[in-house]
Formats: structure tokens, sequence, C-alpha cells
């Protein structure tokens, strides 16, 4: 193998090349002239050297700025005053030749983690961004998660299948991107919102065993951490049950998250998604705190607070214990009464215990025994504070799993380092939608209902549970999926209920319907989105920091400055014209 | 780790399973009830295996049909008739449970390997083709295959990154797919040609080597094994020089080949491009048989038969001897001329010796003498044929290169499971078209030119060699690189010659060369044709084959039919109208 590929990285020299002559290439991060010898730090992808220019290289070294693009010859050794915060700290280069490859100008922004620039100078000069150190590390621990998904999968028996990007709409109901046709006028490709279709008719072509890091696209009014393009870990597998997935899963994390010191358990924590709303008002619970929504119908129905017996009559009264929650003040009190307003709740009920009795908005209509009843109830202690909240079941929980975050946030609740996975299991086949007045997929139209629910699908559509699943981790959705429907039969009765009739279904997924008729074997799979997962596990808030290319909040690649006009020529020739 | 990931596949059962209880899931390839028993042959992804029915179980095994989909419980053991010819034909499954998961309807073609459909529907019914052993082997392979190219990648060092799919143009100069921006109106993302741009701003951020297996657009107008989207292996480092890559990419092949059974020579050949097109009359020539074109220039300077004088005096006189071709028939000779006028040669000169002589229709002119003169210079033999042919460099040289392949295919010269893989090397920088009178860049604009060749620049741009490679293997291109431009002042330079003005540059490229500014590595790279890659790995002759979902040459997908119509709302919301 050429010289090149065994070529040292600067970030990589240790005590054991102490005596070897190297080559090291890399970028002037900056020079120091001390006493008549230079010092350089030299960067690469994998960190910095220290190499030092002593007599005729001196003068040479002395024209050296950050940046700058070097070659340097020379001789390992010890270092006189070891930096032993750095992996290189105990060695530095003494250099024996220089090679000036190219001369930088000075940057927009220094190239140092503590980066004063602004998202969006970053955006735009993406290169020198990425040559920051921490953000070059997230580009290097993208890769070795991939690689090891990857590897993992393979391991596994999963093929890899590259599925088309030019292809149809898919059936996950976000708007698609599109790309006209040249050769087919009037005609358009969708870009696709996932592999869905093609990894099903991967299992009825009898693949068994798929898996795909996909791109996938989805034409969104962007939200703040949502990118036009993704990627996810695409899996689907026949002849298979949640427990198979579950299993998979759990190990592939096993085997991931150990590459940032990160140990899963053994098992992950189920809950159902009625569980999960039920205790923490969220389908993502985040477990890495207790905090527990209880219930407080019983309590409120026969109590003299009006508000809370009224809600209690029609709706459900729910509530949760803040630990150290005394100590909040009443501007804090305050803004947690307006959040819960704007989450919809009609206002927030708080009691806790002080030095003379108890303190609540409630305490004048229940007295300090009724206010103390709730306290008892609840295992509130001295320090703590009870936070009570009634109206219609849904608002209810998913107000209070909103403010149960916002509390653990201001106490500063959240442990450092700590990871906890879950599963979320038997959601809803359906979910009624009040605007158009119909039911529409929770996961998707091919997701299979639960067979002891199967007999509901006419009756109490509403209650039909599916065979579906999210994996959870730290209160982020880090992927979903489920058993899909084999059964022409069945895949007919939940478009039914969908509203979809049998030429509708035709239009849009005859190929599907179609393929199931020819040995569709049963089969399952998840997604998992990567964004999400290295960002967790890089220890990032945004997606676009482990992103190498990402689009603003409007799509826009300041970089490269896409998306951008186009000669009207290319229009005609795409057979558009654009809208006046 | 749960029991389906560890059930064995049915082409996987060996005698060592003897006296195992299996279950095994699969499709009904063939029943066959003989005597009391029914034999089932049980196909997955994997292979076949052959379950046995008896007792109670008939009955039920009776119902089965091809592609039924079923699971059995049953009993290894050896057979008592064993079939060599397949992996599992030693054993047999003796069932002891049945379960019929899906039935299948009677499908359009049978799922077998000598398939009489036609491609058309094939392609309609992919999940079919793809369920046939052959297919099923092609997608098993380009998972093995690209799964080792990213291994060897990844031990070398090499760090995998995704860019973007919604992008700007790139500059290879096709046309590009657009997709219309619905946030800005007016504008458009172009699918990537290639993810070139990205893969050199990456090497300025200091990645130092990067690779992708990515997915690639081109817009053309589709010729016969073509398709609007195909998969790229990208490859990009720094401080590199052509020798690192090529010992890089023979690394690779040495890796991948020995997967179906090939071992390609430790050095690749290398020839020039000039060399290539003298001998071979070809930029990527077919090394697996000899047949090199000569020079004839000399003796038909001098020569009585005029075409070839005269074409001596103001062009090339090449040919080149075809074994054997003494036994070319009358109408094979017409034939072969007819080729040659449309390949642009005036005609071609045929000679040979026979057993009264020679024979050649320059003989009236040349005379006996004459001819032999030309068939000794060839070294030509008793039972070989002299083709010659004079015109303009050009022509001649790839008119003779086409011929020369015409010739090996008509007498069957190709040797089976031979490999002979070359890099080609030296290419042109800049090529003249003749129709819009000026330089285009042969490679891309960011090639860089030879360093001995750079000061032709301005006064014999024609004459300037790239620092660009080709990688050709039985006469296909797999993949091709270069060393590209580091510095901004050659890159100006390359522009000028190729009539791009400051500005010009500026608008399309801007960017790349802001980016060049602060601190650009020297980099160059190689990108290989995957789609290709496996195809010759495989042996098939379509890239269609190795596509789990390939395109029609119009662009269309048969199974999903896309493209296809949207709603005028969609084109609304993307400020698009179809032109009337």
């Amino acid at each position: 193998m050429a010289e090149a590929w065994q070529r040292p990285f600067c970030g990589s020299l240790r005590p054991e090349h102490i005596g070897q002559q190297v080559e090291l290439c890399g970028w002037v991060r900056r020079r120091r002239d001390l006493g008549g010898v230079v010092f350089v730090d030299l960067r690469d992808r994998e960190g910095i050297a220290q190499v030092v220019f002593r007599d005729q290289l001196k003068s040479q070294a002395e024209t050296l700025s950050p940046e700058d693009v070097v070659r340097v010859v020379g001789t390992v050794v010890a270092r006189e005053n070891p930096n032993p915060e750095i992996p290189t700290g105990l060695v530095e280069v003494v250099a024996e030749h220089l090679q000036i490859l190219n001369r930088a100008e000075t940057p927009p922004f220094v190239v140092e983690d503590r980066v004063k620039a602004s998202e969006e100078l970053r955006l735009r000069y993406r290169y020198l961004d990425l040559r920051r150190p921490e953000m070059m590390a997230n580009l290097l621990l993208r890769h070795r998660i991939t690689f090891e998904i990857r590897r993992y999968f393979h391991e596994m028996g999963f093929i890899e299948v590259e599925t088309p990007i030019l292809t149809r709409s898919t059936p996950e109901g976000a708007r698609d991107f599109l790309v006209p046709s040249r050769l087919s006028p009037g005609k358009f490709y969708a870009l696709p919102q996932s592999p869905q279709l093609f990894k099903q008719l991967l299992q009825v072509a009898g693949l068994g065993r798929y898996m795909q890091i996909a791109r996938c696209f989805r034409d969104e009014d962007l939200r703040a951490d949502r990118q036009p393009e993704f990627t996810q870990v695409d899996v689907e597998a026949s002849f298979i049950s949640e427990e198979d997935i579950f299993a998979l899963i759990e190990g592939l994390f096993h085997r991931i998250f150990p590459l940032v010191g990160i140990e899963p358990p053994e098992h992950f924590a189920r809950l159902s998604y009625a569980e999960a709303m039920e205790s923490y008002g969220s389908d993502r619970p985040d477990l890495r705190f207790d905090l527990r929504l209880a219930d407080f119908s019983g309590p409120s129905a026969e109590c003299d607070f009006l508000p809370l017996r009224e809600a209690a009559a029609t709706g459900r009264v729910k509530g949760f214990v803040v630990p150290g929650g005394a100590a909040f003040s009443r501007k804090e009190l305050d803004t947690l009464g307006e959040q819960a307003k704007e989450l919809g709740l009609p206002g927030i009920v708080w009691m806790k215990k002080t030095a003379d009795g108890v303190a609540s908005p409630a305490k004048k209509a229940l007295g300090d025994a009724g206010v103390l009843r709730f306290l008892q109830a609840a295992g509130c202690q001295d320090s703590d504070l009870l936070l009570i909240a009634g109206g219609p079941e849904k608002t209810v929980l998913t107000a209070l799993g909103q403010l149960r975050l916002w509390c653990v946030r201001k106490l500063d609740l959240l442990p450092q380092n700590q990871f906890a996975f879950c599963w979320v299991t038997d959601f809803p086949l359906l979910e009624w939608d009040e605007e158009t007045q119909r039911f529409y997929a929770c996961h998707h139209p091919f997701t299979s209902p639960k067979p002891e629910d199967v007999e509901l699908l006419e009756t109490a559509p509403e209650k039909v549970r599916a065979r579906a699943y999210d994996v959870v981790v730290n209160g982020l959705e880090l992927g979903g999926g489920s058993i899909r429907i084999h059964d022409a039969e069945l895949q007919r009765r939940v478009f039914a209920c969908l509203g979809i009739t049998p030429e509708q279904a035709q239009q849009k997924f005859g190929f599907l319907l179609e393929a199931f008729r020819y040995g569709a074997p049963p089969h399952g799979g998840i997604a998992l989105g990567l964004d999400r997962l290295v960002m967790l596990m890089a220890g990032r808030e945004s997606i676009r920091d482990v992103i190498a290319f990402p689009k603003t909040t409007a799509g826009n690649c300041l970089l490269t400055d896409a998306p951008n006009v186009v000669d009207e020529e290319q229009l005609t020739e795409l057979h558009l014209q654009l809208k006046p």
C-alpha cells in the first residue's frame, strides 16, 4: 500500500512514536515564536500535534498563519513541557522539512470550538465550521455509528437494498417533493417520504430481512429542528413478531451506545400507549425521572373546590408531585399557571405545606384539612409541590405531561449522562380528526391491528389497538414501526375504517395490494431516525450539528445558495412555467 | 436474541442439521404427490429445502399451490435419494406441523430462473421477478459487495459522509433533475449528478479521507443501459497522488473480486490515453485479447493503392490482424466494410493469404508482392486476416477500435471467465468542440493539468494532459477520477481556457472558489459506478438486473407507475403550472 495511507494523523501521535521520523500534513492552528524557536500547533481531523521549528526552518515557519496548509517531515520526541490535557500532549515533532502547500486568508471566524459566529455565518462557511474539532468529531462519530449499524445488521442476516429516490407518492401523508419528468410531459416523480412500500414489496419478493440507511424527504412547513431531507435506518423482516423487533433493536443499541460510553439496560422498559399517557402525559415519556401523573378524580369528586369537582364529573383530574417544588416563587407559580392555560387547561391548582399549615389557591374552598388530604394522598413531602388540573382527558394528560417537563428543567432535576430507554406499545390504530370528521391511521394504513381487537374495527374503531411500537430514549422518539397487514381481507376492512374506497385504494396502492395476492409473508419493521440518534449520542441539541451540509428551517443551503432560480429554457424542457 | 433471528433459512440446511428439529418459513416452489407422500420444495432467499408430508399432514399439504407461504416445523433427516446438484440436496425435512400463512394466486409468470416472460412483465411484477433465484442472488451479491467496499474504506481510515440530495447544479454538464421549492417561490433544487463539490469541500474542511456510496441523478436521453438514478462509490482524499489512488483501488478490487472467485493481478496494467487510442482505438480498451492496432502509414505512403497512399499523406493508416479471420466469408467481409463506413471510414481494406497467393481488393493495384509486403509487415499468419484503414487520425483509431471488438465477438475470441484490469491515464485536459467552437473539460473543470504541461495552457491547450485516470475492466469503464486543482491562480487559468469568465465562475462555483481561499489541501479522488461493478461481478449483461427497482429506458417504473400526474393543487403550491 502506498505511503499516503500509512501516514499518521497529527492527532494520532503518541509516545510510542518517539524516535520515528514522520510526515504530517495539516492546518496551522496557531504559531508561537518563543526564544528563537517557532512552535506550531498542526491540526487535522484527528487532533493536534505540536511541531517545533529551529535553526534554518525558523524563518520559513515564521511566515505561517492560521489555516495555512503545510507538510512537515520531522522526528517525534518527548515534550519538555508535557500537556496532559490533549492526547498528543506528551510528544512533539522536531521539524526537518517544511513545505507550505497552500496559504489561507484570514477566515471569517476563528476555527475553534469556542466559536462566537452566528449559526448563519457558520452554515455559510460550513467547511470552516466543520473544521472545528467538535464538529469534525460529530462527523467521525456519525460514520462510526452508521458503520457499526451496518455491521450489526449484516451479522444478523439483513441485506441492504437501495430503493428508488425518483418514485411515486408514499403513504406517509406529509407533503411530497415533486420532480417534473422531461420525458413524460405533465408527469412527476415524488421523492420518497420513506421506503415503506418498497420494503414491504421486498418482503413479498422473499428477501426476508431488509435494511437500508435511507434518505427520506418531506416538504413540511419546517419546524425548528426538522430538515427537508433526513436519514433513517430502515428495517423490515418477514416471519417475525414484536418481540423479535424489540430484541433486534435492543441488540443494536447494545452495540452502538457503548461507542460513546453508554451501556443500555439488557431489556428496555415497556409501557403501553395508555400507560404512558396516563403516567407521563406523553407517548414518548422521559423516564430519567419519575414525577408520575396520579389520578385525583376520586378526592376531587367529593371536594368543595368547584373547578376540580366539576372537572371530575365531566372529565379527568390528574396531578403530580414536584420534588423540591415548594421552593417555586410566586412568580414561577404564575408562569406555571400561564403555561397551563397556553396548553389548553382552564388553569392549574398548586398545593404545598408551609410552616403555617398549607398554601394553595384552593385553600379557601377546601380548608387546611381539605388541602392536606390531597397532599397526603399524593405522598407530598414538606419541600414538594403538588400540581393538579382537571378537564377533558386528552387535554389534561398532554398538558400535565408538558408541565412535568417544564418543572424538571426549571428545577434542574435532569440527571446528567443518564439514558432511559423504553418501548411504547399498543398505540391506537386510528385517530379521529374533528376537522375532517374522519379517522386517520396513527402510524400508516398498512399497520396491523392487534388480533384481539380486530372484531372492534366496525363497532368501536377508536378502541382498536395497533401492533405498533416506538423506541424512546430520554423523551426523544428515536424510531417506530409496526407489524404490517399481510391479509388482503383485513387490509380492505382497515381501508374501510379510514374511509378509503376500494377504488381509491386501487388507485393509490394498487400495486402493493396486487403484490399481496401472490404470496405475501407476515412481516413488520421499524425505522430509526439516524440524525436524532447521532445527535443524542453526540450529546448535541440540534440535528444540524450532526449533518454535514444541513439546510436552514426555511429549507435553504446557505453554502451553495440552494434552491436557486433556473433558466426559462430548463422549465420549458420540463413542460412547465412559473405561475404568475 | 429472539428465535426468529436464529431460524435457519431453507437454503442453508446441510447434513450437520440432521436430527435437529427446525422451523422453516418460505414459499412453495412445487408440490409432488408420490405414493401417499407429499413432497414440497420450499423456497426462501437462500435456496430450496425439500419437505416431506406424511400421514395426517398429507391432506393439508395436498392443498398447497406454488407461491403459497407456509411455516413448517419438522426434523431434518438424510435424504433417501440425495440430489447432489443443490446445496441442500443431501437432506430433507420430515414435517410435524404445517401452518399455511398466506395463499397465493397463480402468478403471471413462473418464478424460476428459466423465465419466458418479457422484461416488461418482469418489471411490472418486480417482486415476483426478484423472487427468482438468480435475481435474488444478484441482490445478495450486491449487498455483499457494498458491505465489503464499506469495510475496506473504513479500515483504510475513510469516513462516509452523507451529502445533500436537494442541492444545486453540479458541474458535470449533463441535464439536472429539478425539484421546485414551495417555500421559495420560483426557485428550484437540483438533484446531484455527483457529490463532486461536496467531496471537495469536505477536503477543505479537513476530513482527509472521504467516501460515500452515493445516489446520483442525470436527466439524460436514456440510452439502453442507463438509469436516471444510479449509485457511485465516491472517494476523495487529501495529500495524495495518482499512485495513492491506484494502490487504493487495486487494494479494493483485491478485496471484492474474490467474492466471485476472481483474483485480480497484483498491479493493473497502465496505459496512457495516447497509448490506448493508438493500440486499441479506445480509451477503455478490452485487454482480454491482443489484436493491437499497428501503424501502416510508412508502407502505405509508398504503395500503389491510391486510397491508402492518399490517407498516409493527409492522415493516418492503421490496421490490425484478426487471428483466424481468413475464414470470414465474402458476406462477412462485406458487413465489415459496411460497419467501417457507418463508423465514418471511407472503407476498409482487407488482405489475406490464400492457397493461390493472396486475396485483397487492393491486389490489383499492389500486386501479390505488394499485398504480401503488408501481410509480412503485420506478421499475418496463413489463417489470419489483415484489416487496414486510412483517414483522419481520430476517425481511424476509434473506428478500428470498434471493428476490433466486432471481429472478436464474431469469431468468439472472448475468453470466458477472464478479467483484464487496467488504468488509463494522462487524458487530455480539454476537448475542442467544433459545433460551439470552444474547449470543454474532458473530466470536469476542477481537474488538475499535469505540472509539466501547465505552461501549454495558453499556447497549446489541446496538448495539455490532465492528472485524470480511469479504471477499466474488460473494456468497461468502471470509474474515473483526477487530482484536483487546489490553487486559485491555476483554477483561473483553466477557467480561461474553458471560456469561463471570472464572473461566470463566481456565479456557478463561487462558494467552492471562496472555500479554496481558506486553506485548501491538495486533493483528488475517484468515483466508481457501483451498478456496473456489480453487473460485471455478477456476470450480467444489464445493470437493470442488479438494481432492485430499475426504470425503463424511458424513465418509467412499471411497478409503481412513476412518474405520474399530480393534482393541480400541488402544482399551485409549488407556484407552477403546466405549459399548454
